[in-house]
């Protein structure tokens, strides 16, 4: 399967609610699944070179709704990787450490150094979506300008999606390549993967009763993610819309594009071999015979 | 003494190397610290205010060529702060593990959180200053755009000001109030400070030998502090230039500063009383009474 990546780029055209969350590739799952464990292992390859050239980092971002496979994704997609050079951060509710400081803070700290993978399941953009659906939650920053929710005008929405924009133009322009996913399911498949967590004894402790309730203001979401996400798409930090209907073919979309991407960073090499060493090598190899 | 504060401010027609690096007061020195010791009580009190509101946050950033009184001057403008609401931050090399991130990253850590001081010395603006004097610092980073201090255009400062910039900008959106201070010395009067570390034995712990070669850069550094503090002084993170040839009056004139921008917030103030406490205030007294 050639997947060209720019097929799932969010662009100023982009409209979500028109997006499909399925694709038709011809291909059954198991041939799916054998394509995705070649392109991880090709991931992880690089992923050394990366380690080893310790200039670039790599931070990649996953949003989407409740159920729509971000844990098992970033499990599978990752599963080649050495742990060494990859951190994955959760993000949840902030913390009332967290909440002492602007919205971003926790976020760059978690920021991977050189060399390593980042991944962030759920993350900084949670402040404009979560936040502006539900917009409470902004209440608990303690903003000396933000008294009421009626202080979260338009403005805000805009200033605050800005300086996501700034942060991301900062750390891409310090050596870090952004990737930021959209996993899109339909609100039918939603329905059933929420049945399942229900009906299978072992599952059910993934359902908590307000997905229930997010789950009614899934067009206020779609509506936040399509603005939030065209309004932050950059070629530093693209966002990807990824139909994520079928977890196979989400997981082969994500790791491919992830792929390709790191391939286009013809600079990222081992480091070259020092004169010294190379002047010396047959010394150190007559050196280390055993005596 | 009445100081204005925007004498000192530094706007766009500033030029360093025409400003006074002492002032004529007509005070005498032990008068100028009985108005410091004023000024600090009044400022410790508005310290309590700030973190019982524990909406802003304060950033005092200083700056100043080496024995320029950085270190005195924030022991003696602090001292009446209780410990529990301020943090102090000396940025000296960076460490490994720090040069592995972008170079705000140990600065946005050490921010202080909301009700709190966060007091620098020196600051993410020695990634533009000893940096630019010193281009080969900036290759200890291991920007993937930076093979030789060659890539250390003009342009490549210009965007790192501007990042600074951002990073300011942002903060200040979501409630610091930044401060920034240079602590300007005659070249005459760092040499007699300079000799004094030489010739008293109990401070030439203070003195090192990299103190002489930077004095011979010094108009290089003078003309680099000039550049980056007129583009990276706004009103929402104003730097001052403070005549500090005089240590106790450069105490004073901090200290002042600090203490009108405070007042100037006005919106400042210990929360208000809950209803529920207001209305049986009497009924915990009665409860309290010895039985």
């Amino acid at each position: 399967m050639e997947l060209n990546k720019n097929n799932f780029l969010i662009d100023q055209n982009f409209q979500l609610n028109q997006q499909a969350t399925d694709l038709n590739t011809n291909y059954s799952n198991k041939q799916i699944k054998k394509k995705l464990k070649k392109v991880r292992r090709e991931l992880s390859e690089i992923q050394n070179t990366l380690y080893a050239h310790a200039k670039y980092s790599v931070l990649v971002c996953f949003q989407g709704m409740d159920s729509s496979g971000k844990d098992s994704l970033i499990r599978e997609v990752f599963k080649d990787f050495n742990i060494r050079g990859v951190v994955a951060h959760s993000f949840k509710k902030p913390s009332l450490k967290e909440l002492q400081h602007d919205f971003l803070w926790r976020h760059y700290k978690a920021l991977p150094g050189r060399g390593k993978f980042g991944v962030f399941n759920r993350s900084h953009y949670e402040n404009v979506l979560i936040s502006q659906v539900h917009p409470s939650i902004v209440l608990n920053e303690n903003l000396p300008t933000v008294q009421s929710i009626d202080d979260l005008t338009p403005d805000f929405w805009e200033q605050r999606i800005n300086q996501i924009n700034n942060f991301e133009k900062h750390i891409a322009f310090n050596g870090m390549i952004v990737l930021k996913f959209f996993l899109n399911i339909s609100k039918e498949e939603q329905r059933q993967r929420l049945l399942r967590r229900l009906e299978k004894p072992n599952k059910n402790w993934k359902f908590a009763p307000e997905d229930i309730k997010e789950r009614k203001l899934w067009n206020k979401y779609i509506e936040v993610y399509d603005e939030v996400m065209k309004k932050s798409s950059f070629p530093h930090a693209p966002w990807y819309c990824v139909p994520s209907d079928n977890k196979h073919l989400s997981r082969l979309i994500v790791a491919e594009i992830i792929l390709e991407t790191m391939k286009s960073y013809t600079d990222i090499k081992n480091p070259p071999v020092t004169d010294e060493v190379k002047k010396n090598l047959k010394d150190y190899i007559e050196g280390l015979q055993p005596s």
